[in-house]
């Protein structure tokens, strides 16, 4: 077995989600890659030494340039905030490595462009964690549309709710809260929370023509972190908006971290002619499914619970009726990824999918700003 | 249109719900009789009158004889305590009368009987209120059932959880609350929550061979509600069965007013070897069903909102996704007994049925006492 | 007891409904008004009896302006289609009836100020049949954010999704299908779905700013009903559109008949800064409610099965656990307007809250052509 | 740190299930002691290779008599049939090693005795694999009751449910379908499912005085896994039981492999005084909670999603909204078996628990075929 040298960049929630889909995925996932934690790379030397620990991590950088300038190492995995994304993925790309880069890919469409174009130039294996993809049920809701289960899709909706931030005193900045500093995301729901929305919808629904956004920011300055001293808050704290798609649906998006109740209340739902589907992160393990064509009067939304052997990637894990978690949809990415340098073939979402979304999020940025109907511009 | 003249007795919480069927069934169902609201009946003159006068009833009467003897009548409604019912019963079929009567229909199976026999020998319609058949949802699943969609059945399970008597000061005897004494309702939940199950159960599931009971008086004293003296409460508080049908599947029956958080959550579900159902009164315009034939990966418990023009009695009232309440099963079986007598044939259920519910109640009290398998006995 | 007599004009679906409420209200609510039927009004002199033999009504008309001219009719009850509201209201206010008309109030918000200056001169009670607002969870919706337990809004949503007219053989024109013919209907699911998310919106949360729209015809043609001629579909099928409340919260909202799957799913959510509220048509009778003040290790969303004696209506009901349906909000609406007319205050929804949903409605559908955000006039 | 050097004896369902909670334990956990995989055993040895490499244990026995022979074997996990459990045990204590121990812990309670007695005799830390208690929901409603509040219990109702023998042609025997061979498994559902209902409910509820019980076996023979030959069938596919707890509570349970639809339904309810719980293995992210101490409009079941941090266990995986699934039962088991024998204090469910289901399952088998109720025998 061939070995695939991984080398980490970033220790917070993310590098241990991808950490730990490392560590497993060869339990459970009949590969010729043997993943191998080679390195773990912070600007916090003890602090990345204490989580290399945790991990088995075989060494630690805290200088991410003489990680990717080292030779045993194969792959690197950003899971570093948004604001270095684009610098650390175009020397990797430089230097031959393969790249798995945390979402959103870059600050916004221009800066993607720049890291599509680095690793479709050097030819390097690439993906994005948006790891929703790969939570089984939302894997099988893609199945039953590509078998036209759907019929012509009429409508699409989504939203991911938090309510993490309703409290002033959260702070921005800082190794938890940089999510709410716009300078290191970018923007604020609209990157974080509407990107997972969009990239689903892409995959599912194909491109987005146009969009009519909103976005507001409900906490104008919050201490920063750090510092503790109150700053003007540059992100936004939520984020709406229609659209329609290519195929002639109509949508409506929305994503906040002001919906008091919702943890992490990602929803979508597709009404096509034939059949609808609904999923719901909070209890991820399940697909609601209507089908008109079954018998009228015994006809209603079926609750299916997606554990059996012949649901996406299920047949890996233990047997029907025992759910797996969040964390599984991270394994099932990397499991997809080895597949795909074994087999040739980039598995999905490629930085250029990443583009698509930035491209979308761009969009709603701008009519939010306009107050009109905007185009989403191609890549 | 002939008309049909009701004379009712009792004008408690069953003498509304019965009041407001007689007067909807022909807003709503085209039917060859037209319900009179002749008379209501009650020991307290002035209470009846109010009653009256609400609902519309052309008399009053203090003296149920006197009903049963008035030559206006054609039917007899017993909405009266438990313990008045089989008193009135044979006085009404040796007047001709039909008759309807609450449920259970006698103290126990050997008063019973001789109610059966009485109607039996006078030959006139009769019919028990087990209003529970006739909530959509239930008849749809006897349907299914008479369809053969769930072929042999494995497993019954029942049960009806209340909460309203866990606080000892709930008093016993009085308007309100002659089902906790003894007395006057005959036994506790057996009789009045077991005995909905009970009776749904045969309907859909046939005839039940032996029982093993259990039951309890968690509070064993109570005020009275009349003199506010304490006395021992003789009624059971909580009951429960396992048994076994003649169609070889196996039950869990149970009943209680201890059940803190449930209302009058009355659920039953049935395990076949091809489909399952579940019905829950709490929602009591859905039914849960599970097809097994359904292709794997999109196979689940399907939620039917019944409230569609193909689901039982739907037709006669609004358009689809518009649900009907508990109210609506009395209107059914109005609708039902009167399509009974003007074709000849007695809907169910008859005092027949309400019997055979009776002598598996006095199986489960019996076995109660014995700690042993107790058989039902044959009517 | 005071006698309230009734003409009413309609015998479709909400003929129905209106009749079904002023017959029943008076055995469930204490009231110095007794409803008389007196006349019911259509065009069709067969089918007009037929209905008011049915319901009970005293006489028939077939011309709305003779029933107007009656003086024994005390108020106008307007059950038929939109493109004769205003006539028939301005004809009724000037004859000094009562008058209750069926939603929309007019065919646009300039026709609807019409309306009510028409009755506002007058002086007649008048109410427009709104009558989600008196679903009991919906009026505990109201009553929890009245008593504060929101606080600060930060988002409502509102969809109402049906999915009867995909099918392209489904007419326009006709008595069951005159709401997909623009010239009687006045627009499509704008007018007709939407209009009920406006309503329960202002109600709940106040006034609307300014919206963005999005409205689509899926089915371009369809037959006439009654010619069996293909014909443009003038009507939106799907309507969609975000929005900003006076007080700060952003909104988005949206109606289709488009989505497979959903009868009559009408969903609101409010999320305040300590609490949330969620409520859906398909299961009227619960609510769901979050409190984050709740102790955090039991924190969750509560489902409220409103039927106790402490919720809004119930008491008049049943007993605790025991649902109502679609049809009884109707009742209640009847019973608070009589309750208006003995107190001298006029019940909500009165014509001048009917013409603020339609000013809404008409500058969604402006902006649904326009492509920008527009403001929404004042009455 | 220390190192914990684990012999396992089994590579099927379980050895996975253990096996991966070994090695993600300190991942997750920070501990005194570094799990070390130190040895696989399995009487086939391609098999246990292939099993020892996915799973990276160091070495390899085919002799469980050899793996306890060595040294550098600190604890035996025996996750091997049930009928091997008591000889492997009693060896590994007489070794002096610490032993986990698949469920049920022997064919019957004199045979769980012997073992108890061994571990008690060697003071070796010991454990009993009922993973149920460590989903965080179900360790959240321990916390619950332990608080006291739910008050003075009154009903206690479990189920298992599954549906995967409906087939007559699944076999018995078999590295697969051993379950169904009564010679290896001891009995059919009641030591395999119920077993894990009486586990949990000891622990929440306390002591079963007496039973009754029933059990059916509905597919009389079936093929052997091996030899293809049909065979009596010696296990009960559905066992349910009438239950008295010593604390005055009554109790419904029951298991099947026969009911249509459910894959793994595990579900418990608790009804208290003051609180009720309802837990489902299906959703087992969650906690259905009622509280009546909650004001009396607002009173509803909530849904606890058992994803923050002051919720069990959960402070160490992801962050609120984001579930963990049924394998993570496993890992806080070992997480607090080792810290207990860091402290000194055996993790329960220890040996001796594991003996108190069995002396329940005796009494429910002894039930069902003496037709009385029977005496739970203390240990």
């Amino acid at each position: 077995m061939k070995s695939l040298n991984v080398g980490i960049i970033g220790y917070g929630f993310m590098g241990r989600a991808h950490s730990n889909a490392f560590r497993r995925v060869n339990n459970f996932f009949p590969l010729n890659h043997q993943v191998i934690l080679k390195a773990a790379c912070g600007r916090d030397a003890a602090r990345t030494r204490a989580f290399a620990d945790t991990w088995g991590y075989e060494s630690v950088e805290t200088d991410w340039k003489r990680l990717i300038a080292r030779d045993d190492i194969d792959l690197i995995d950003i899971a570093a905030p948004n604001n270095v994304h684009a610098e650390i993925a175009l020397a990797a790309a430089r230097a031959g490595k393969m790249i798995l880069c945390e979402k959103p890919l870059g600050m916004n469409a221009a800066e993607s462009l720049t890291m599509v174009k680095a690793v479709e130039k050097a030819k390097v294996p690439n993906m994005v964690w948006y790891n929703y993809r790969r939570i089984p049920a939302v894997t099988l809701a893609k199945q039953l549309i590509d078998e036209g289960k759907l019929g012509k899709v009429f409508h699409y909706r989504a939203k991911f709710l938090q309510d993490w931030t309703i409290n002033a005193d959260v702070p921005q900045g800082g190794p938890g809260t940089w999510r709410l500093d716009v300078k290191v995301a970018g923007s604020g729901v609209t990157g974080d929370l509407l990107a997972h929305c969009i990239d689903t919808a892409l995959w599912l629904n194909g491109g987005i023509a146009s969009v009519s956004g909103m976005t507001e920011t409900f906490v104008k300055e919050r201490p920063h972190a750090l510092t503790g001293r109150k700053q003007k808050v540059g992100i936004d704290d939520a984020s709406a908006f229609l659209a329609r798609f290519n195929n002639g649906s109509l949508a409506t998006f929305e994503a906040t971290r002001y919906a008091r109740g919702h943890k992490a209340l990602y929803v979508f739902e597709i009404n096509g002619e034939h059949a609808s589907i609904v999923w719901d992160l909070h209890d991820l393990h399940r697909l609601q499914y209507f089908d008109h064509r079954d018998t009228g009067n015994v006809r209603g939304w079926r609750s299916i619970h997606v554990s059996d052997g012949d649901h996406p990637y299920m047949k890996a894990w233990w047997v029907p009726g025992l759910q797996i978690g969040y964390e599984h949809s991270f394994v099932h990415q990397v499991a997809d990824f080895i597949q795909g340098i074994e087999t040739g073939k980039s598995a999905a979402p490629t930085f250029r999918d990443g583009l698509a979304t930035d491209l979308v999020t761009d969009a709603i940025l701008k009519s939010a700003k306009s107050g009109r109907w905007e185009k989403v511009r191609k890549g």
